[in-house]
């Protein structure tokens, strides 16, 4: 009964098998072994992207960080809601690795929306060398609270972003699972969206670590390559991190991966809609659920042995009290976990 | 006949499956599974060294960069010799870690000397606040040209620059081959001899990607976890880095390779001898050899598919012209792939 | 009639002869000056403070910055309100000296509560390597309002901070204007209360640019030092700051010019206070105004060569529109400039 | 007898009254003031460049940290010379504002010449993404030894420079004193010799802290802005840094100042010359010389009152012992203190 996070389960078979096909003989390193060029085919084949810029790294912090820097200018304030990781999980990495740049919180909710982010931009005057200088404008895909924006809303967002000046840039750590929610193509979700860049999240949905940084305008190519290797993420025997991307696109496993973990969470909020006291606290969309519970059943679970983050104190004296939880499902949380953890919650157990 | 580089070569089996092995079920995230106390564990005792705070990241330029950063302020300057990875290979990313601190160089060759370290800080004035402030001292073991330091002499700079209060690192991505050149034990050769931080590499000798960071004194533990998440080196699924360095502790694989690795570059620097033309730059103690061959002899090895960094131009007028070259072997390297080296740089073949 | 920005008026005098005197003959540069050590001793005097460290740069941004960066760290986060100057005024000066560090903004106005800081510091997780970590909370005296804090509402504030373990550090341009409207002293609104550092401006009021910066507790000297000079703010010709200061000291002129400058807006207010349209979107309680008047009445003014911050459109369809608008008086204005400002708005001019 | 520096004299009088007349009534701030407009136009005439961006800052650190930031990339290695004052006396600050450039020394004197530079920028290989990558080249005038580049040795440099693509900065703390000492315009000596930024030094010359920063090409000219506030260099009342370059340039005041302070340091040199134990160290071509005396005359000079930089003990056995030292002369010390410093070395005072 493991829901803590996406990051706690293993990787796919098929990503270590990659992984060890590729582990034969001597290799050009540093990205230019033919497993990368492969790897660059088939993500601008899957985009639609034929010109883009690709790249991988080891992390999702890493991707973030290394793309938003290319993006801006360390005068600039990023705008981002104030739920994203990168203002709330990532200890000043953006700061850090774009010199030192702002981050502008835009609205109040885990979803920013056109208005919201107008208000926002305009909070910084255009040619005022007092202020923050605007810059890009990143928004995360699945969300940090499980929500996803679909094309429509993307395309109100890069609207009003490009009508600035401003790229846009997406933290996808999950983006396979707001796909899979969505059911459209990678293309759709991104730059004919008018997304500028997109980390393509590996970590979470089956990889061990990597993420490919996609820049659908090559122009910051080498900058970027140049801040990879400053950065210390330009890997050495880099045909590892290929090897994980091409077993994580082969057969479509990024997907399959995503509508796995998408099903088990909505499996998963399903079984829980009956239990006393269940509050969803937002619509599960991709993979994970925010709700709140009853101490007494978090007792129950806990005991039980699952694993979850539970935000509030586990001991206390009213055990109706409602303490709120998140649930994540990865790609190989089983049925008869989920099934498990309701019954325990229910109390059936 | 892949001379090029040791990161070139494969992950040692025993490494990968290790891997494998860790790739069942959940654990817990960025470093607190099991395996990493296990990872802690062993490191410490190879090290005699029951108190070091001991990390792990992905790159060799992530862990010297995060090291030395933890170790100094931006207004310093760190001390290193014109040879070193940090300051030729490494794209400023001392420079980027540290917040801007400056590298001082220090002697003209890979290896300093008390008199050219004590020159080298002397030549920053104590106390004025104009100058560059001395700061922490790096060592590279095995050197950039395949050298290395002897405790004895590792004692002798090492107290020169406590003598001046400056703390001593060493950037260990070949200080297995270091070990298995001078036979001296891991103690010996680091805290023993007073070095104060080890980058101790796993990628060069049989690893994927990673490199341990071990800080003898802990005291600086705290400060280097956070630089790591904000370097973006924590990684989420921190097993599969832990794994890697259990399969390389495990019955002493690291140093077997190491030995493996010199034991061949030794081969090779011994077959050589006997070749027109060649000539040793440098003595060969660990898996690096820099010499000279004619451009002829370059010609008949690169048109038989021999891989190595060859100084200078292939093409060229004189074919008795004399062109650097840097021979590398790792633990995979056969023995029947460097007699035909040997063979075809002779002509006998 | 200049009420634009207190920025715009003269030096005094006073100061300026304190400059001319210092114009003679050979001086020690960089601080060394024994008119620096009179600056210091007169400081240390001022504020019951005789262990205090102090220093003079020339910008309030440097002071604000420098000051900051040396009591945080770059993965840390600095607490300060969304009005204050070092977020909305300096160009990620903070940012960029701090090495990277965030701005957390606390509460919605220009003075925080306890209650304010205590939840935007609990906001971030202690000792969760993940997360920004707590740091300086920075309040600003008077405050970009025109408001002052008591040393009541200080002691609170710093209470809370201090129970954190984080140091409390006030952006002073305006300290003297608080000392003025409040009436306590230098140490009652400063040590006394619990600020750990002070930035006490001068150039607002009365010099041509000169901020002290004020360590209470010396710990933090040398590398303040070493800040200052990296930060391009150690003075050659240190000592026209040091005179600038003499000057502003002598006779309590800082207090003088503090006291004139509050006197006149409170005689602005009042005359503006009949004017029809008038409002007060905030108590003055320092040197400045912030109100609304209709549109036409902006109209007047400008014609008449008033100059002011003006908030919004002049030109507009409705002349009775309300329009907000900032009025600072410096210690130069007149009185007949301010009331010939009335009643242009009064329309009896 | 002040021989320490041209930081210790007093500001011209002249300057100090254009400061005085400047403080008068309310003014625009941060360098909107018409003073400005007329510092602009005056220096684009005495350089002959109506294009030119011209810009103020207080310090000489500040002026070349802020330039070669604008003309940098942080992943580059900018080109000085080791006796360069941004190498050796400003704790940093280059590598403070680039954002973690490198400094990497030409040749091995305080001249550099094209050979020099050459082999400095081809060490570090084009389009190699793990080096440093090559950056602006930043040369002295006149030099840290008291030397002045040519027009002809400038365009010999710059070409160089040019040919590879990178930027000429000139720091010119003292490049009146080259003016005077070449006799040739302030454009042959600048932008028709190739240089594209040049930091105009005021304070060292008889200015109390002011130096210009001319771009001859305008493209940087908003990025600077930005990084001049974000840098905490923009000043609030910036006409008293406007009016002291006014003063400055009023009647070619910087190069009278310039003559005067060379001719006397010639007269200096030129009485030394008898003085027994005497040896130049530099032929003095501007305002400094480098120079041996026996320790026996330094301590008659330091007896007498002199001051001026000794480099080695003044305490020692031997009488005789050579020991070095810097003699400086500024715009302000009289024929009568030179003559009395060079009687007193001669022992006949």
């Amino acid at each position: 009964m493991f829901f803590a996070s996406d990051n706690c389960g293993p990787a796919h078979p098929a990503v270590m098998q990659a992984v060890m096909d590729a582990n034969t003989g001597y290799q050009p390193s540093y990205g230019d072994e033919p497993l990368m060029d492969e790897v660059r085919s088939q993500l601008r084949k899957l985009f639609e992207a034929p010109e883009a810029a690709i790249y991988l790294v080891a992390t999702g912090t890493a991707a973030n960080a290394l793309t938003l820097s290319t993006l801006s200018q360390p005068w600039q304030t990023l705008f981002c809601t104030p739920l994203s990781h990168i203002h709330t999980d990532e200890c000043n990495a953006p700061e850090f690795f774009t010199g030192g740049a702002k981050l502008s919180l835009v609205g109040t909710s885990d979803k920013m929306t056109p208005a919201d982010l107008t208000q926002a931009v305009e909070g910084w005057v255009l040619g005022d060398v007092h202020v923050s200088q605007r810059g890009a404008v990143s928004l995360t895909q699945a969300t940090d609270k499980g929500h996803v924006y679909t094309p429509g809303e993307l395309s109100a967002l890069t609207s009003v972003a490009h009508s600035y000046g401003l790229p846009v840039h997406i933290d996808g750590a999950r983006f396979s699972n707001a796909i899979a929610a969505l059911g459209c193509s990678p293309a759709e979700l991104s730059w004919k969206a008018g997304i500028d860049t997109l980390c393509f999240g590996g970590t979470k949905n089956g990889c061990m670590s990597v993420e490919a940084v996609i820049f659908f305008d090559p122009k910051h190519a080498w900058e970027f390559e140049l801040r990879r290797k400053r950065g210390a993420q330009l890997f050495s025997k880099h045909r590892y991190l290929s090897a994980q991307m091409i077993g994580y696109l082969a057969n479509d496993l990024w997907l399959e991966n995503a509508k796995t973990a998408n099903a088990r969470t909505a499996h998963l909020a399903n079984g829980m809609r009956v239990v006393h006291g269940f509050e969803l606290l937002a619509d599960p969309q991709a993979n994970e659920i925010f709700a709140n519970l009853p101490r007494c059943t978090h007792q129950r679970l806990q005991d039980a042995g699952a694993q979850y983050s539970l935000f509030g104190p586990l001991q206390g004296d009213n055990p109706d009290e409602s303490l709120s939880m998140r649930l994540v499902c990865d790609w190989s949380i089983t049925v008869d976990q989920i099934d498990q953890f309701v019954r325990i919650a229910s109390g059936k157990d």
